[in-house]
């Protein structure tokens, strides 16, 4: 056992402070990585405050993790001391069932296990990357391509892998026109992503605030949600939106935006249940899908296509200290585009 | 002008009744086609009672129309008389949006044209398949190959090609796994061609009373949506489940059944919205889709398609004179599969 310092939530909606956790021991299969930035993604928050169902407390959130291999078990193959690597969101999954043999390990049957706020097969809770060292199978990281710095490598291996999934299923690409719906941490992502897929990006946002950004990332267009002419404007014109938006949308308005055979690829989750007008779908043979974060071997090809197009989140880096005052900011939307704690300062 | 037979509502929810109709002159690109058969759809209930907004009276229903060429313009190229040919949901569209160059005229955006309950091109209303004689445009005619009864094609014309195009764009063929979900006019075609296509076929209905029919018609499983156990025998079954559904469904319970990045295609129209929680499609990559019709050369590929198989619609061919009765038992699904009207009784 290694004793790690660490950000953790004491209890639901009480504040992040620091303290110590214990990691296992490195076992045959395992890498200890050296944790060198973690990002804050959205649903820390989410989780860290109860908001999705019952938690496990204390609570050490964050499944964007970037570090340094310190140690590995004998067994492993595909590390050595001092590879760059990433965990996401799963440290494990059944390994056995269809999805984990066709790399959907996101989609496990048998039981995948969450970077924390989860129980691993040992018994014991996970713990995420807002500490100084992890421990994981080898199987369960990917390699950090030598061109991605680490600190922008981090908020990949959720928004990233979030983002570049649908993107990549759904046909992003040359000759089609991609709405990224929402400019936050996965949005951002969205629009780098379909840029360099090669597809035509218009961001949908609620306002013109972030514009200049988001043309500056890679959008060609960009159009202003509360703009009752920007859905008459752009009636039956994209070919795949991909909504990052998590707060209650009319989504008839959305899919009115789709051309024939078009779809609308959620992987922002309101709380509530959407009400959907089928006709919405019927005429025009649409499609309303949805999408959560990525197998292993996407997450990899994912990090390898973001290096080689030269490019990892926009970020803000941050000591541990200021990660209470971070998820107020990520609540109204004041950052951009991805806080990042530099994992030295904890 | 040729006047016609036929059975038309003269007013919403007045019983239909024989009266003549006006048909126009055949045009250069026209035929005449003598109307031998007209299915009965479902969707010419809701429109002759005006359930899915104002309608045109008096209205002749029918889209699923088989006949013989009996007369064509000076410039048709593809059908002489004595032809055998079938009409379905469309007589006209634009013609030069994306959708009709791409053979979705169904999605047609410059403004497609209903076989009844529509305004024509000519500015007058079209009138549909209870009837003697319809005159034509030859590009919205298909060929009915000559293994097909022109009884049993009938229904092809809209219950064949709803099932067909959504089964074939959305891969069912060997190795899946298709659920139908409803056993009536549309379902039972839909169990036929999925069969045909080489999926392994289930039947999703309220009860078992069809089970034997279903299995005949090449369902490979029968279960009951009654039965609460359904859900749970079947959770993660399904590549793609199709619904024909116009009932209000739980399709949160139906996403459930289906596996990892399965989809769920509706060609049934509840007219209520439904209520539809986003975690049902997130978790799974799972797809909600719609499809109405299908293209012109779609239409012709899929009677083809039956022809080469053997088969047609299972049908209960009535005088015209039965019409409103016909109505009444299909509100009631007591019908197997679809009622044919003999347009010679008319």
């Amino acid at each position: 056992m290694t004793t790690v310092a660490a950000y953790a939530a004491p209890a639901a909606k009480a504040p992040l402070e620091r303290t110590t956790i214990e990691r296992r021991p490195v076992g045959e299969f395992d890498i200890l990585i050296d944790i060198k930035f973690a990002g804050i993604c959205h649903s820390d928050i989410h989780q860290a405050r109860e908001g999705w169902g019952e938690a496990i407390f204390p609570m050490v959130p964050g499944h964007e993790i970037a570090g340094i291999v310190s140690e590995v078990g004998p067994g492993v193959t595909k590390y050595t001391v001092g590879d760059r690597v990433g965990v996401g969101c799963l440290v494990d999954s059944c390994r056995e069932c269809d999805n984990c043999k066709a790399g959907l390990e996101q989609y496990c049957t048998g039981g995948s296990v969450g970077t924390y706020n989860a129980i691993g097969k040992d018994g014991e809770p996970t713990y995420g990357g807002y500490a100084q060292k992890i421990v994981v199978d080898e199987n369960f990281a990917v390699r950090i391509p030598d061109g991605l710095a680490l600190d922008v490598a981090a908020p990949l291996l959720c928004a990233g892998i979030t983002t570049y999934s649908p993107l990549k299923r759904w046909n992003a690409g040359p000759g089609k026109k991609v709405a990224i719906l929402g400019m936050g941490g996965l949005g951002h992502m969205g629009v780098k992503i379909a840029h360099a897929l090669g597809a035509e990006v218009t961001v949908l946002s609620q306002s013109l605030r972030k514009k200049d950004d988001g043309l500056k990332l890679g959008a060609d267009h960009y159009y202003a949600t509360s703009d009752e002419r920007t859905f008459q404007d752009l009636r039956g014109s994209f070919d795949l939106i991909l909504s990052t938006v998590s707060a209650p949308l009319d989504f008839n308005a959305y899919l009115s935006l789709l051309k024939s055979e078009g779809a609308l690829v959620n992987v922002g989750a309101p709380e509530e249940p959407i009400s959907l007008n089928l006709f919405s779908v019927i005429g025009g043979g649409k499609t309303l899908a949805g999408s959560m974060i990525g197998g292993i071997a996407e997450t990899q090809e994912m990090l390898d296509f973001c290096a080689e197009h030269g490019f990892g989140a926009e970020i803000e880096v941050i000591p541990a200290e200021e990660i209470n005052d971070a998820y107020e900011r990520v609540l109204t939307s004041d950052v951009r585009y991805r806080f990042v704690i530099d994992t030295a300062t904890i």
